[in-house]
């Protein structure tokens, strides 16, 4: 397996975007992964397409070929991958397989969610899909109440409060203000949370992440290759996927998803670093609790102790160790199938230093995508092309 | 890239299958393929899942995990793969780079498809979703309605017989009746054809595969591995990808599919291989005008002597190159994911000599599934682990 490379990133806003169908975004996305790495689509071999409720809210899926066919590719294979919410991470694991493998020099992969056609009732459901249907699914649960028996759980064992779990969507909404892609670009503050309408007990509105429509791209290379065409490529040192637990009657405990902490020590082995060598998580914090969960599960800090990191500024943009300096899922929006492919965009840009939020000389960044109760987790590591 | 095997198949009936959900089906195919591989599921490190409808028509995605975890495997990958009707030989195509690469030791991929618990109209839909939405598929397009213009081109451009068109289900339909795994068993007539009530002019309901319920897997490991384990191993020899058109009105004309033309082009140049090293074909016949095309598309008849090459009975089990042995997916039915490694597992058992209806020793075999209006074909030859 050779080293391999991103040379082009590319991402539309995500929001609601009218008149733009799935194919559009995709389209997008690719368009300016494409102008980034100046490649002609003519000469990508192979596209992956990361997508998961297409089919369901839109009726539209082969989306790979309708892609392809848009932008004027080749006669070229191409395969759309679905793991829930980490769809568009395991595109992107597929394209690095290909490239790593020696089977292809350039692939183009993407990811992209179509969500706010539908109505609220209708997204609900799809999005429940990722749920086991013959056990939570059919009595009615959806994820805001998987996550919220999690928060309640982590704060019954560790102590975790309240506030500190609404710290999660203050950070992450201040560090959406200043990211054009995000959804939500205005502040909230603790009052504001606090005195909100609960959704489902301990959540208020502010921590779900919303429904949302986008696409984000990644073209990769081997590094070989990308050292002589830019000088701005990303060098990917792991992408690792672990299945977990599919049903929540599965979980030993509400408060940890094992395919976070099996993707998490195959990707740093990968790797061969630590958490300390990383200096930045892009994290998936589709609830505010699942932030805290995530940089417990990840190693960045002990099983019951993230509520307490964020309490201590740990996490924020100047921190010791900042999570989700674009915004997060929370500011930014989470079209399931775009999200893992913008998180690798989100810290591309941070390792070029072209970030909005640009922290300061970043050289290691994280990548963490979780589909559906944990079912199943990807974790891509990146590093500045030295 | 090391040589790759399969030392593992297994397969439902194809039907309508009553109280199976898709994780049932996958978890019974992956069973008998892992039994027939004396392979214990903790032992497999990545599982890829080929799957076209479950979300539109059960509300169940995530059926990797689903399925891994009811096979108790370990925190291993697990990707879904969509590409229309050719989703399965999709997975099967990722599971092949996964363990050629050398990634992956043991590898397993299953291809699943629950139909019949929807009512037509909700399953003809979902099938549309293969069709480009903004186009056709909008103006009220169904597959029955995009093959029909087919057949009548062809008969137009060729002088192709609705009676050759007929011979594709009469040989298929007879095919089914030893095939314990076929929906239908029961021959079909030509005066029955003729007289039939039309679906869409120039076809009857003899003329269009079923609705159907399935699943079929394979465990691929290297050649090397398989050697060792197995007497009744099979080598993949190629399985190539290629995309076509997704939207019918990018046809250059409407009695050939490009995808198939490219995807033939690359498996025979990576196997090393002509047509006339292949011994029998498991091809696409969705509708009866599918076989016909594909088979001239494949290289093995010129354009527009498909019908001829029927007529003359080169097609039949005894002819000159047996197309569809197995009974096609006029017989067997079309659960749509599970049909690439449907044909898969038919291939295998013709190379291992325990077909039902078992050829005169076959060397070589080949697989064609189609996706869409040609959207993506995958293809796949298989021959004796020698």
């Amino acid at each position: 397996m050779r080293p391999v490379s991103i040379i082009g990133i590319g991402s539309t806003p995500f929001s609601k975007l009218e008149g733009k169908g799935p194919v559009d975004l995709a389209v997008e996305a690719s368009i300016q992964a494409l102008g980034d790495a100046e490649i002609h689509p003519k000469k990508i071999e192979a596209l992956y397409l990361g997508n998961f409720t297409s089919g369901i809210l839109t009726g539209q899926e082969i989306l790979g070929p309708l892609v392809a066919n848009r932008l004027g590719m080749r006669a070229i294979p191409s395969i759309k991958t679905e793991g829930a919410c980490s769809s568009g991470t395991l595109a992107f694991k597929e394209g690095v397989l290909a490239v790593a493998s020696g089977v292809h020099e350039l692939v183009l992969t993407v990811g992209v969610e179509k969500m706010t056609s539908a109505n609220t009732s209708k997204v609900t459901a799809a999005l429940a899909s990722a749920l086991d249907q013959s056990k939570e699914g059919s009595c009615g649960l959806t994820f805001p109440g998987v996550f919220a028996m999690m928060a309640r759980r982590h704060m019954h064992e560790f102590g975790t409060t309240r506030e500190q779990i609404a710290m999660v969507s203050i950070k992450n909404r201040k560090n959406g203000v200043k990211n054009p892609l995000a959804q939500f670009r205005a502040e909230v503050t603790m009052e504001k949370i606090l005195g909100a309408k609960p959704v489902t007990e301990p959540f208020v509105l502010y921590d779900c992440c919303p429904i949302s429509d986008g696409a984000a791209a990644a073209i990769i290379c081997p590094t070989e290759m990308a050292r002589k065409l830019s000088s701005k490529s990303i060098s990917i040192l792991s992408c690792e996927v672990s299945i977990g637990n599919a049903s929540i009657d599965m979980m030993s405990d509400m408060v940890s998803f094992p395919a976070t902490v099996e993707a998490a020590k195959k990707a740093f082995s990968t790797a061969g670093l630590s958490t300390k060598d990383i200096n930045f998580v892009e994290l998936h914090d589709c609830f505010t609790i699942a932030e805290i969960v995530d940089s417990e599960d990840l190693g960045f800090f002990e099983k019951g102790e993230g509520g307490l990191a964020l309490e201590k500024g740990l996490t924020q943009i100047n921190g010791k160790l900042p999570i989700n300096p674009s915004g997060g899922l929370l500011s930014k929006g989470h079209p399931v199938g775009a999200t893992g492919l913008g998180q690798i965009y989100e810290v591309c840009k941070q390792l070029r230093g072209e970030h909005p939020n640009q922290l300061d000389n970043p050289k290691i960044g994280l990548a963490h995508n979780l589909g559906g109760t944990g079912a199943v987790c990807a974790i891509t590591i990146l590093s500045r092309n030295l």
